[in-house]
């Protein structure tokens, strides 16, 4: 597949091949290291938000109050919605989207719904890239949303320069916060649906909480917002900027290389795994792959088999791809 | 390292061998497909349920109590609890843990949490491996607890013959429980803290949720618990022993032969990648991980190199373990 006509596409700001080349990066297809090779010199200029929290928070509609926000202001929309879809559920989700889809003529946003169905993992890099896809398109603002609780949503929240944890009052005690990892990557609290009992005292609650870790850089904000009522958004959006000018400031060279670094160490890492995948299905694994269905030879050796010869593994990692770039 | 003395204690039925052996899966030790290859004749025979729900759903409790439950009945019961563990809330995570305590001094309880801080993914490998371990060890059944709703604990639950979904009255609609997958996952629904307002509606909602399903060999029960109080337990128990009846009935040749394929496929990518993240640090990769961490190549680039390169990716997939078996 030769992807270069593509990325003149790209290039020239059509909006339908960046979404070819987002569908590609979803498909893992094996052209994607070479697009983002393409790519990686446009992007680093967007502001990278993610905006994450428990099911029934209300970060849809928060999100879709974000953008009209950016969007008075001029600024151009890029959005990644991981959704936890499933062959049930995707009529919900869908139900969440269609708010956003006010948005859907405006060439100035950009969204896109990254489904985690039948993932071997993966997912978080599949997000930076789709993320570098948006930055590189020209978006100035880029929002991840994702239904937070899980460790690959927290991971996927690494990749944002300022991460927005959204939390409504009956969202239960300040504990399960903890539990479910948010207070860490948290560096703006939102209490939505400010209007319900209990807000007030779930933002005393993680004011208390937040005052009790070390001291560090930026003191994270408890916000109080009622995105249906589009209250308290300004304030939001502020915030995040805020934090981004205390972000850019903190991070010093040493910090860019490491992300650098573990950008590259993530991109092999996958890259070796998704060829292995695809090799399993080649006719030289097939006897090896038909014994371990049967169970004639237990997985783990047939795994040290395959590890054990040098020969068979170079062939598997070679470039199966059938054109080149 | 010479893992054959460890083997033959955890052969021996020791303890303490059994707890090393789990922290070598935990920190992906390079020793561990050998190990696994010795201990994967003696797996198959547990009872793997998984209990999984949201924060706050009084999961601890109810292991605890389903614990309590089967030791009174002589059997054998490993726990795996995986924690979404953090500096900051170890505390919190821990104080649930307390409560299961009151095994601590039961030889025929083995109880270990998991942590999921700092990992690249391969979570699901390492639980599916600490399953075999307690299964090989001798437990009639192992119970794997999760925090739900993130996709990697959601792939967990696939371990598990029989997955036991625990909401509370509070959790919210049903609308939620879809949007997290916890639907199609559940073979067993639990309402739990049943005496609270809403126990009943929330019962209803999910039953009615239940039957718009397409008809499937299992009829998923949605079952009322008090854990706190010790009532339900009993049932609950009695459903998923049929529910494990029903499955393995179901259960076919291809079935078997395909899970044991992925297996194989599973072990296969995350040990290259592991391998692949090994070799970062060593010579032969310093110089351009140097360039990598300095901005001179981009990481794509840079992995793009290294994956073209058939001799060092040889060179790096090799077997870099000191003594070997």
């Amino acid at each position: 597949m030769d992807v270069k006509p593509l990325l003149d596409r790209f290039a020239g700001h059509d909006r339908r091949a960046l979404a070819r080349l987002i569908t590609l990066v979803e498909s893992r297809s094996p052209e994607v290291p070479a697009i983002m090779r393409e790519i990686y010199p446009r992007t680093g200029r967007a502001t990278v938000v993610g905006i994450t929290g428990p099911p029934g928070a209300g970060k849809s509609t928060l999100v879709d109050r974000v953008i009209a926000h950016l969007r008075a202001a001029g600024r151009k929309v890029g959005v990644v919605a991981i959704d936890p879809s499933s062959p049930f559920s995707g009529g919900a989700v869908l139900g969440d989207r269609v708010r956003m889809q006010q948005h859907f003529l405006d060439e100035g946003v950009f969204i896109r719904s990254l489904s985690t169905r039948g993932r071997h993992g993966g997912l978080a890099r599949a997000t930076r890239e789709v993320v570098h896809l948006l930055d590189a398109f020209g978006h100035d603002v880029v929002l991840v949303e994702t239904v937070g609780v899980g460790q690959t949503e927290l991971d996927i929240m690494k990749l944002a320069q300022t991460t927005c944890v959204v939390l409504v009052p009956e969202a239960g005690d300040t504990i399960q916060v903890m539990k479910a990892g948010l207070l860490e990557i948290a560096n703006v609290f939102v209490v939505n649906k400010a209007d319900r009992d209990g807000a007030r005292r779930l933002k005393n609650e993680l004011e208390v909480m937040l005052q009790l870790r070390p001291a560090a850089d930026w003191n994270v904000p408890v916000l109080l917002t009622e995105a249906t009522a589009d209250k308290g958004i300004e304030e939001l959006w502020t915030r995040i900027a805020e934090h981004g000018v205390a972000r850019r400031a903190a991070r010093g060279d040493e910090e860019q290389g490491r992300e650098r670094f573990e950008e590259w160490g993530e991109i092999l890492r996958d890259e070796v795994a998704e060829r292995i995948d695809r090799s399993l299905a080649q006719p030289d694994l097939l006897p090896l792959g038909e014994r371990v269905r049967a169970g004639a030879v237990d997985p783990y050796t047939a795994a040290l088999d395959v590890l054990g010869d040098a020969e068979l593994l170079a062939r598997m990692l070679g470039d199966r791809r059938a054109g080149g770039r």
